[in-house]
C-alpha cells in the first residue's frame, strides 16, 4: 500500500543523525549531555525550525518542538523519543522515536493538514542512564516521578554533575512545561526483543510495560582448599548458586510466555580455581505484566531459595532493591493505533514492553502509547542494531495517523 | 604417653617465628625472599648453628642444616618444609614442618644419639607462590622439575626478578646439592583439610598426592535484553553454566570419597543484571588419586558439557590448562612412619594429599613421605589457621622415630 509518510526522507534523517557520534563498526556511542549531543540537539532544532516549530526547553533539557494548532490553549499531543545513546549504541534505539516525530511535522506541512491541538516532538533528555543514573531522567522528572534537584545534583563518575553538563551544552532552558494537560503522548520505537521478527509481523500495538522487581540473592557458604576438602565437607556457595539458578529459571518457564527471569550477573568470593567458593551474590531480575503474579513469583523465590539452603549448610539472604509497578497504556491511544493500522492493512499484534520507556512516565500522568517495529534478531544497545526503512516507515504511517486523529480530538 | 620429643619447646620455636611478619589478627604475613623472609631465615640459621648443624644455600636459596652422621659419604635423610607464608597466612603451613626437623636434630643432641647417616633439616624457598609463580618453586628446581635460569629470571608485581631477590636478602647460595643421592625425605605438615578433625584421630600417614587437572570451560550463548527476550528464545551462558556446575558436582559425588571436582571461579559477560548473559568462563579444578579416575573424569566432562549444549543452543568449549600427575610415597618411609605411630599408641589413618608439598617434587628424586597433622576447621592459608601444641607434637614424635630409623638404615 502507498503511505503518507515520506519513508527515504525518515530514513535519511535516521542516517545523518548516525553520523554524530558513528562509530567504525556502524554503530553510535552519543552520551547524554556530551558535545556530541549537543551536536545532534543543535541538528534536531535546525530541522524543527525549518519545519516550522518552536522550540521550548524545560529545567532538565528535555526538549519539546511545538507546531501550534488551530486551539492555541487546547492540551497538546506529544510524540518523541530520546536522542542520546548507549556507550556502544545503534542507529534506532530513541532515535527513530524521535525522527518519525519530526516526519509527522513535516508530512503535515507537505500536505498543509492544520490541526485542532498543537503537537509537540520531544526529546527526553538521558532515556539511557549510561552516563548518569537512572535510565529514563528526563521524562521522570517531567512526570514528577523524580525531584528535579536532586536529579540536577546527579554527578557522572568525573564528578560532573547533571545541572554542569546542561550548562556546559547550553540546554539548560527554563521553560515550565510539567504541569500542563496533556491530551496524549506517543512514541515509536524498535521492539528490543525478537517477537514481531519471530512471529513475521511488522507492527507491534504495545499494550503496557512490564512490572519489574530485582533481587540481590547473598548465598554464603563456607570458603576452603579445593585440594583437602572431600566434596561431602563442603559448603559451596557456588553450588547453591547453580540449583537457584536453574530452579528460578524453571520457575520462569511455568509462568509463560509472560514471566521474564534473569540472572545477568554475579559476584564469587574469592574467586580462586583452587579454593571452594564461600559467598556468591546473584543480581536477579524478575519482570511480569501483572503486579499479582510478581507477587506470587517473589513468594516463589523465597520459598526457593530457602528448600536449596536446607540441604546445603549454606545460608541464604533475599534483599528486593527494585520494585516497579507494571504500567498500563490509554485505552484510547490503544484503540487509535489499532485503527491506524487496520486503515493500512498493517499486521499488527499487541505487545506488553519488556524494557523500559520514556512513554511509560508519561502514562502516569497523561494517556499514553507506543508503536514498535521489528529489529533483527531483537538486538539492541549494540551497533548491530538493524531495523529495515520499510518497518520503520510502516510504524511512522501507524503513528501518524493515530497522532493525526487525536489532535484532532 | 610420654614422648621423646620436647613438646614445649617445638611450640614456642613455632610461636617465636609467628613474631616475624605477626598480624594483629594472631595471623602471619611474611611472603617469600622479602626482608621478614630474611629475617626468619636468620632466626632458622642462629637455632640450626646453635645445635651445631652447618647450614648449606643452593642458587635457589633452599637451606640445608646438615647434622653429621657417622658415615659421612652416606646419603642423607631430609627432612624439613617452607618458612614462607601467604600473604594472609597463619603461623602454622610450613613452618611446623621446618621446627619439627629442628626439634629432631635439638632432641638428637640431647640424647647424644649419633646416626650412621647425615640428617638435613631443609627450609624450602617459595613453596607458596604468591610473590613469584608458581608453587613449590625451591623443590622444583632442587628435583629438576624447573629449570634453575628460568626460575631465578621469574619476576614479581613489581617487576623484581628471583635472582635479585635472593641477592638483596642474601641467599643466593653456590651449594650444589641436587645431583647427590639422598636416602630419605620427610616433610610434616597441618592437614589443610578437615578428615583428622573429622575423625578424631591425631596422626594422617600420606601415602601421596591427588592428580589434578585444571579445565576453562567456556559457554557461548547470546547476549540479549532480559525485559524483552521470551525464556523460549534464549541462549542464556550462565544457565547452561549452572547446569554443568550441578552435574560436575553430582559426578563428583559420585566418585566420591576420592574425587574432588570444585569450580572455585568463574567470569560472565556483559555482567549486567537487565542483559541475558552471552558467555560465561568456568575455571575448574578436578583431583583424584588415580591418573585412570582422572582420564575417566575428563572423559566425562566432555560429554557432559555436549549434552548441555545440545539443548540450549550454546556452545562449549573445554580446555586443559594443567595436568599433574598424582603422587606416590615411598613404601618404605610411609611403613616406618607406620610403625612410629604403632609404637607410641598414636591413633592414625591413611590420607593422600589434596594439596600440593615440597615432599611431592622430592618424591621423583628420592624416597619421600609425609605426615599430617589435624588442624581446626580444615583451615588453613588465613590467620584462622591452627592447630593444638598436643597433636603438633605427636606428629612431631612420629617423624623424630620414622626419621631415625632411616638416618640408621
Amino acid at each position: 500500500m502507498s503511505l503518507t509518510i515520506q519513508a527515504a526522507r525518515l530514513w535519511d534523517s535516521i542516517l545523518e543523525l548516525a553520523q554524530i557520534g558513528g562509530t567504525p563498526d556502524g554503530g553510535v556511542s552519543r552520551l547524554t549531555l556530551t558535545a556530541l549531543d549537543r551536536e545532534a540537539r543543535d541538528l534536531f532544532t535546525r530541522w524543527v525550525a525549518a519545519a516550522g516549530c518552536q522550540v521550548a526547553i524545560d529545567p532538565i533539557g528535555n526538549m519539546f518542538a511545538r507546531r501550534e494548532g488551530r486551539e492555541a490553549d487546547a492540551a497538546p499531543v506529544l510524540v518523541g523519543s530520546h536522542l542520546d545513546t548507549q556507550p556502544s549504541g545503534g542507529k534506532f534505539d530513541g532515535i527513530y522515536g524521535v525522527m518519525a516525530g519530526l516526519e509527522i511535522i513535516r508530512t503535515l506541512n507537505d500536505r498543509g493538514i492544520e490541526t485542532k491541538r498543537p503537537i509537540e516532538v520531544v526529546n527526553w533528555t538521558n532515556e539511557e542512564g549510561s552516563r548518569f543514573a537512572p535510565v529514563m531522567m528526563g521524562s521522570a522528572v517531567y512526570a514528577g516521578a523524580r525531584g528535579l534537584k536532586e536529579t540536577l545534583a546527579t554527578v557522572d563518575r568525573n564528578g560532573i554533575s547533571v545541572a554542569d553538563a546542561l550548562n556546559e551544552i547550553g540546554y539548560a532552558g527554563d521553560a515550565d512545561l510539567s504541569n500542563r494537560p496533556i491530551h496524549a503522548c506517543l512514541e515509536a520505537h524498535i521492539e528490543q526483543g525478537p517477537v514481531l521478527e519471530q512471529k513475521g509481523v511488522p507492527i507491534g500495538i504495545v499494550t503496557g510495560g512490564y512490572g519489574l522487581r530485582w533481587f540481590d540473592i547473598d548465598i554464603h557458604g563456607r570458603e576452603s582448599h579445593a585440594g583437602t576438602t572431600p566434596m561431602g565437607l563442603r559448603q559451596d556457595a557456588l553450588v547453591a548458586a547453580a540449583e537457584i539458578i536453574s530452579k528460578l529459571t524453571a520457575m520462569a518457564i511455568r509462568f509463560e510466555p509472560e514471566a521474564r527471569i534473569t540472572i545477568g550477573d554475579l559476584s564469587i568470593a574469592p574467586g580462586s580455581r583452587n579454593t571452594v567458593p564461600g559467598h556468591v551474590q546473584l543480581k536477579v531480575d524478575a519482570r511480569h505484566p501483572e503486579a499479582a503474579v510478581l507477587d506470587q513469583i517473589e513468594q516463589e523465590i523465597t520459598t526457593l531459595c530457602r528448600e536449596v539452603q536446607s540441604g546445603r549448610g549454606t545460608r541464604t539472604e533475599i534483599v528486593k532493591v527494585a520494585d516497579n509497578a507494571p504500567v498500563r497504556f490509554s485505552a484510547e491511544v490503544i484503540a487509535q493505533l489499532r485503527e491506524a493500522a487496520q486503515a493500512i492493512d498493517a499486521p499488527a499484534i499487541d505487545l506488553v514492553s519488556g524494557a523500559g520507556h520514556d512513554a511509560f512516565h508519561v502514562a502516569r500522568i497523561a494517556p499514553a502509547g507506543m508503536v514498535f517495529v521489528p529489529c533483527a534478531g531483537g538486538l539492541s544497545h549494540t551497533p548491530l542494531e538493524s531495523a529495515t526503512p520499510e518497518d520503520l516507515a510502516l510504524g511512522c504511517e501507524v503513528l501518524y495517523r493515530a497522532v493525526l486523529a487525536l489532535a484532532n480530538t
